[in-house]
């Protein structure tokens, strides 16, 4: 079976991974990235990781996950607050001539969607919508298993769209934006407001509601409304077969997909009604999916 | 030159034209419908007008565009409220066997964005996101030259998306759906009640407003921002490369597309600023999408 080179580029480390184009993973090296210490650091030190895989002359070809948006034609990442001096930098055609490897860059939530898309819980479906319900919420689009990235790589920021008119300005997101409105953040800050201050993570509302809590059953109500108000608005723009919902507060999806279901069945068209919701699958959607890039370029 | 069969079968009439590969118009020859006659009786009246297209043995396949959403895999409408009768009807199936040729079906919206999106305003761009605003408001998703019909043949339904948490229940439609607030019926509406009970179209908004009625002025700019939100909805989902508007309101661009853009980028993140607002450019988008489709289709 092919192999490929998947890369977990983040702002604290760098993950580089052997993986089968099913999926498998068969060696996984690791270190810090060094991110802050300059691009040629950071580029030297993934080389050195590249290296350390064996069968490096079998693969078919590398692909890169980084934490920000992506030209994807050019191979660049447009914003870079965690990798300082990638704005623009030839990540790709870098790593490609070093290793005569087609070389293929995209964002992690992209990846973590391609992933799901192509070897977890969207595979065989033709639309998938992919989303992060974790610190933040984010989302990615994948069409007959290509990531549809965007012009500026924004494809997928659906944690920006507004759900709601209320609410205050936070950070560089929309007042009333999703994120700010049931990431697992925003729920522990509501929850510490409402239910408890001692609140930390959102599995204890979830806990709380199990145990009867009206106001936690209230938030959790509140919170499944929003979400599929913003599913509905992706479900109007691309018609998916399957919503995939990865991240830590969709661990505790037993007691909010069926209540984004229902609310999704009240805001689209009767022909609509009922897609999948399905839990993310993949344990390493990062390095996975950074390894299916140049599968899903026919490469 | 290669040429194509494009149908556009509406609840009233039906035309079928030759066009070629790059979109000129060689033969148009139409009827009524009769939509209401069964559907056998309109098949049958399609096959007659596509037997007086010139040089048929040519054509390299036919497409069809129909007022309705459709599942394009398998060739059917998956709701047909102005053609009774062809819910699930194989009518792409049919004529394939009748004349032999390739032949595929999509929705009006669809097949209009696919042609501004190959021949069109939106030619050379990645991703076409393509908007009709005029009695009601539409959109179509065009990737790599293809169109992204949805599961359902819903995806583009973005009439339905929620723009503001303000309005009354007025059709199937969300209340305070984009179609309901901003489309040249709600413009009409808002205008008798707040301008002048005797406005019919939304052009006659557009010229008090160029006379300096502060109150007209207020209607545009207020429906520009509505008409922003709802694009950057789209934007954070599938970050376009450039928006396509076409439809009647349309025609009035120069005194609003400015408006939208500046909204836009006050509702998107700083990296998603200013992408293309195009006026949609064909007299013909029905007809040419539809003979586009084959095209799209590798045919």
């Amino acid at each position: 079976m092919r192999t490929v080179i998947g890369i977990d580029l983040g702002g604290t480390n760098a993950r580089v991974a052997k993986v089968t184009e099913d999926g498998q993973i068969l060696q996984v090296v690791s270190a810090p990235s060094h991110a802050l210490e300059g691009t040629e650091k950071v580029m030297d030190n993934l080389k050195a990781l590249i290296r350390q895989i064996k069968g490096l002359d079998e693969v078919i070809g590398i692909g890169i996950g980084v934490p920000g948006p992506v030209d994807t034609v050019r191979g660049v990442m447009t914003m870079a607050t965690n990798l300082p001096g990638f704005e623009n930098y030839p990540m790709a055609q870098e790593i490609e001539r070093e290793f005569n490897k087609p070389t293929y860059v995209d964002n992690d939530a992209n990846v973590a969607g391609l992933a799901e898309a192509l070897v977890g819980a969207g595979k065989g479906y033709k639309i998938v919508y992919y989303m992060t319900h974790s610190t933040g919420v984010g989302g990615a689009l994948v069409v007959d298993g290509k990531v549809v990235s965007g012009k500026n790589g924004y494809a997928g920021e659906v944690g920006n769209i507004i759900v709601t008119s209320e609410g205050e300005k936070i950070n560089h997101l929309n007042v009333g934006a999703a994120e700010n409105v049931f990431s697992g953040t925003a729920l522990v800050k509501l929850a510490q407001k409402e239910l408890d201050p001692k609140i930390t993570s959102a599995k204890a509302i979830f806990d709380l509601a199990q145990e009867g809590n009206e106001k936690a059953i209230k938030m959790i109500d509140d919170m499944a409304y929003h979400f599929a108000l913003l599913c509905s608005a992706i479900g109007h723009v691309v018609d998916p077969h399957v919503f995939v919902i990865g991240g830590g507060v969709a661990k505790s999806h037993a007691f909010y997909f069926d209540k984004i279901l229902s609310n999704y069945n009240n805001l689209v068209h009767v022909g609509m009604r009922n897609p999948l919701f399905k839990r993310a699958e993949l344990s390493e959607p990062g390095i996975v999916g950074a390894a299916m890039l140049p599968i899903s370029h026919g490469k």
